[in-house]
């Protein structure tokens, strides 16, 4: 059965090609190259480029999902994986020099008004982003670390639409500072108050 | 003198469809025909399309510049100044239906991996536009409004990229809820302590 392979090697590398430079920029030869595989045997598996960029959203997300995991340990306290949690995203940030960013921002920017499908999708991938932010949130404030004069659910997407923003700044200046006031600010200032 | 207003109508027409499409999206000839110019003559005043984006995105952040002004005016509360601003940056995107976005903000996810020219231009203005929020916040921390535990460049430089990040989530969600969150988490959060 070489079909699910090829499919499976079309949609990795979409992943990658498309997160490094985009969508519009990236034609389907291009992908097809990446995968080595035929231009032909593409439309054998994908209507188009766009139904690809979904998928491949989807992919990019799952892996996204699976960071989650740590939001919810309990052995932690949840104002500590909250700064954990964004410190591992900014870290992984470091490591690609700040150039591919977050494929969920950058599709965000550039496809939002030139998909329906494509913007359906990141918004249902930054709502569920945002409610596991703010389940540790509302666990953060449940145990008076973080303040409560703000609704969770605000704060939680605060955190990760101004994470996008850092990112999105890291990725001009290719330097980690944006990062750093991220999580300077973010966490000094939604502190619950002594 | 046909030129220097020919190039002019090509400066104009590619603010438009570079800010509404992104870059690698609109073609040479999707500018002229914007234009209503010949695709010759695109290239007696520019040598490519980069170096057109490079001068459409200077010619948008003069726009920005002048929305700038606001953050100078003595006669209003610095942090009024600054809700002000932001408000009126936020109605902006509302009346734009949340569509194009901020074209800063576009091509920083977009082009910073893609093209030096660009990002060296995105850096210096997103700099500037720092430089003039920092101002205001330094007022804003010697009267007193603003919290003086946080260095006004960092509280800048966030209040930005947060804004670039509510923007982003706008687009996706086609609703203004990210801009309120903003503004309520930023002036409520950075708000010096009674």
């Amino acid at each position: 059965m070489p079909r699910p392979s090829v499919k499976e090697e079309i949609v990795e590398a979409a992943v990658k090609v498309f997160h490094q430079r985009g969508f519009n920029a990236t034609g389907v030869q291009d992908i097809a190259d990446a995968a080595g595989v035929p231009k032909g045997s593409f439309y054998n598996h994908f209507e188009g480029k766009e139904a690809l960029g979904a998928e491949a959203l989807e992919r990019y997300w799952q892996g996204v999902l699976k960071s989650l995991d740590m939001l919810k340990d309990d052995g932690v306290p949840p104002v500590e994986r909250l700064q954990s949690y964004f410190r591992k995203l900014n870290d992984l940030g470091r490591k690609t020099k700040y150039r591919p960013g977050c494929m969920v921002g950058n599709l965000s920017t550039e496809m939002s008004d030139q998909s329906p499908l494509i913007r359906e999708r990141l918004a249902a991938i930054l709502a569920q982003w945002t409610r596991a932010i703010e389940d540790c949130v509302k666990q953060a404030q449940n145990d008076g670390s973080i303040r409560r004069d703000i609704k969770a659910k605000a704060i939680a997407a605060f955190m990760l639409n101004s994470w996008e923003g850092a990112v999105l700044r890291t990725k001009v200046d290719r330097s980690s500072l944006p990062f750093e006031q991220f999580e300077q600010l973010v966490f000094t200032s939604l502190a619950a108050r002594p």
